[in-house]
């Protein structure tokens, strides 16, 4: 039986309208270094009809056409974000930090046609401008001289500026229907591994999300709220915060280029933010700005971190010294982002609530999740049983952009494989533990090489540990522990071994050991784990092989 | 370009799944008049997929047949809410209320094959049963005795009672994928005239509009929520409450019979909801019970009134003598029925705050509206020009159960034509004066009959006065004021024309007056408009003409 209702498509013109009518003055502050600029959201509608008008009379973007932005947070990245996808074209929101030649292959595998760029990244575009094949126009934004982008363009560059181009245009535009299926957004992740891959999000999955993003389980965004967007537009649709913020009446605080603690301080003292969300990092630098300074941030009731996981330390210090309470979130470009939010169950408080707290936390609605086994079968959600966390919903990709099938290494009978090996509670409560790539498949069964390492260095006399699987004849692999005993001690690896043996299953205690001077480490701090296998593989360890299980 | 986002369909068997897991101790407490009965979501998880399948096994239910209820608010009206769709079954809430022949008119339309029936409510079904054409098979609720059902039944109907029914039987059903656009459930709505006519609410609807009801903008439903859901479950789906609560994890508080002020107020000290829904009559009653005694409603955050518009003078006295928030909500069958919120825009206080409260609130993005003149061409948005509010949107019907297409009556080009008149604002907030059909249509202008009585009402002398149309041969139709002079007093109608002058549009004045002894009223006690026009075309009234336009 059909229903009777209405087939009224979820678009992102909907949510624009909403914003621009219903809460026409909430407001976007962007940071300039020398006071905020302020435009409300009624404003922000007449703006984004102006730039879909100028993209069409002036840029000849038709159809599905792609229009990048090569921005900050500001003003004008978020009439982009309205005015690109309403119009019917798709907004691709390129990653100013990646190397060169990942840009490069992004903007010309989305086929980019316009580019908008803040004057203050015109030196970053220019060193990829002249291999970009398919640009035919360069908008840029602010007073800069776009001289060093018309070095390097080809001849069929056009460039314009924002300003230029949008004045005089009709603050209103006859937004098309669209199907909800359609891209409405590109967005390109950048593995370790082979080129960045695409995901092309729908009107539909961003309308979705959106409404997620602001139930009271998701960030709770109502029209009181002013949310402090520090996680780039270019990551992820900055988790979605600005079409929520439009379908909620929530105000936008940006902060461009100002991404120090300092100018955040600042931005949370002079606009009052009731909300922010950013990665750890950025919290841990404001938290000891704000340990060592006198800011005023009683408008903060919650910041979200998310990105990667969040240390329970950095919750602790932000709840005990400054009365924020820290909401660790987990998602993944290919969720659009928002995966889950780690909020306590109703009624349950003090240590019981942190424990919660800790976890990644819980899916919403619109998210189905499972853990599965080293041979795909699905396991229970009882808290214990460890897997590859697998998730779908309708704004979880299927497949990358230009893949006919999906890729079987990142999808699995319609789900998409996260790599990431954890467990889930009955109650939605996701664990992570490690990345799939660094678990010891052995016999058929998983080990967790970061409990093994938390387990050894738990111990008094070892500095750090690094665990590692290995081949094996036998089991197919089994675990490598890697130990740098503690200067001036004096333990053998058979009292670590041990040792172990008391808080880990007997079957999981590593059997080949190494005492190393240092762990490896990647460029950015974390444990190298490719160069202590390869060490292994070459011969460069001196290792001791204890009886195995 | 086609986004890479996974088809997931919006089902209500997702909304179950997620409160049985991640909510799953959430809880819906019914009211039995002998202590509350208590069943954790979990639990109403697991009854559901029993009662599935025994209506697959025993009943027979295949693809997208109707099962009906005849139920109050309880633990098995909300288990049916959620086996039913999920199952691909259509729900079909009967209204208790309704004249026999209405009910078997619709149960009929509807084809009914089984019916849930409280035990409490079998005298109210005996009426019936033996008219319903359809139905094979009747589900008693409670330990009643369904021999005045068997008296009435034909052979074709198999009785069974609910606890015997779902004994045994598995405690987790397969639900199926199925299209979000097809039906999940099925409501009626008995206008004035003709026949009831049926909405058949999709799955994707009952999704988007749950969300909805879930946002800081709607209701605000949260886990730490408690939700009296007085509105009964066979009125527009309890204004989605039930689903809400589910993808929420508010619990549910449930009145089953118990509708009076008394044991609401027992309820409300008892199990002390954050939030209640229910008409203004509930309220009104509720309201002179608190005032009488001295219960304990300091849990009550807010309580959304909706069905009718409610009297501002209701809100005053929770805000002020109980310290309870009314939130006045519109809606209709045709709307799921979520149509508006009346919240003050952020930030507004005090009598300015008041004045948004009293309209019928702003429409939420999902929700497009219009405001359109006598020939159906669009009125600007600016708060001042009246007429007949159309709306459009994911979760309203475009059309009516049977119809192959819209009727024009109800709907044009894709709008729903709401028959209420009134404003639309710059920024969303409706406020409603009429009733379409009570408007008086005079050259192409609108005239607002409530306006003309609330204005003469304001005169000392005047007790009450009633305003119609009739036909005039140079305008089409032109108001004729029937008024009823307060006892003692001694005033002309040249003097009310006059008083009037003072307050309304020269052109929008009577000519026609009739002092009367009393307004007639309908049985709800509502000024019967109907019968003063028929007694105008009568000749029964003694009308005085007096200069015209």
């Amino acid at each position: 039986m059909r229903s009777t209702m209405m087939d009224a498509p979820l678009q992102v013109a909907r949510i624009l309208e909403h914003g621009v009518t219903v809460h026409g003055t909430a407001e976007v502050v962007t940071w300039t270094g020398a006071g905020p600029r302020r435009m409300s959201y009624a404003e922000v509608g007449r703006t984004a009809a102006r730039l879909a008008h100028a993209l069409r009379d002036e840029c000849g973007v038709t159809g599905d056409e792609r229009v990048a932005t090569f921005m900050w947070n500001n003003t004008e990245h978020l009439v982009a974000y309205f005015a690109v996808p309403s119009m019917g074209a798709v907004l691709h929101t390129l990653n100013i930090r990646l190397f060169p030649d990942q840009v490069t292959y992004i903007a010309n595998h989305a086929q980019d046609r316009v580019v908008l760029v803040d004057s203050t990244l015109i030196p970053l575009l220019a060193r990829v401008l002249g291999e970009l094949t398919t640009v035919r126009h360069v908008v840029v934004v602010g007073g800069g001289d776009p001289g060093p982008l018309r070095a390097v363009a080809g001849d069929l560059v056009t460039f314009h500026h924002w300003d230029d181009l949008l004045a005089g245009r009709p603050e209103h535009y006859d937004w098309p229907e669209v199907d909800e299926r359609d891209a409405a957004a590109l967005c390109y992740t950048s593995g370790t591994t082979g080129h960045p891959k695409g995901v092309a999000y729908s009107h539909r999955s961003i309308y979705l999300h959106s409404l997620q993003v602001c139930l009271p389980e998701g960030f709770g965004l109502g029209p009181g709220d002013r949310e402090l967007a520090i996680v780039p537009m270019f990551h992820a649709m900055s988790w979605g915060l600005p079409y929520a913020a439009f379908l909620s009446g929530a105000s936008l605080i940006m902060p461009d280029r100002f991404l120090q603690a300092e100018p955040i301080a600042e931005m949370i003292a002079a606009e009052r933010p009731t909300l922010a969300g950013a990665v750890p990092t950025i919290w841990n630098d404001l938290l000891a700005h704000l340990d060592a300074h006198d800011v005023d941030t009683s408008s903060l009731k919650e910041v979200i971190v998310g990105g990667s996981a969040c240390p329970p330390a950095l919750m602790h210090a932000f709840a005990e010294r400054h009365g924020i309470e820290v909401i660790h979130a987990w998602g993944m470009t290919e969720m659009s982002p928002l995966g889950s939010v780690s909020r306590a169950p109703a009624g349950v408080t003090g240590d019981d609530a942190w424990r919660y707290r800790y976890t990644q936390g819980r899916v919403p609605a619109g998210v189905a999740a499972r853990i599965v086994g080293p041979l795909g079968e699905p396991l229970p959600a009882d808290g214990a049983s460890v897997g590859e966390l697998e998730v779908r919903g309708p704004w979880v990709t299927a497949r990358y952009v230009g893949d006919d099938a999906p890729d079987p290494e990142k999808f699995r009978d319609g789900w998409l494989r996260t790599g990431d090996v954890g467990t889930l509670s009955p109650d939605g409560f996701i664990t992570l533990t490690d990345r799939a790539k660094d678990v010891i498949k052995s016999g058929g069964e998983w080990i967790s090489s970061v409990e093994l390492e938390n387990a050894l260095m738990a111990h008094p006399d070892v500095q750090e540990a690094c665990v590692v699987g290995v081949p094996d004849q036998r089991w197919g692999e089994r675990p490598l522990a890697t130990v740098v005993v503690r200067e001036g001690a004096s333990t053998s690896v058979e009292q670590l071994r041990a040792f172990l043996a008391g808080s880990v299953a007997h079957w999981q205690l590593p059997e080949r050991w190494a005492v190393i001077d240092a762990v490896p480490r990647t460029s950015v701090g974390k444990f190298d784990k490719k160069v202590v296998r390869s060490r292994y593989a070459a011969g460069d360890l001196e290792v001791r092989e204890l009886a195995g299980p």
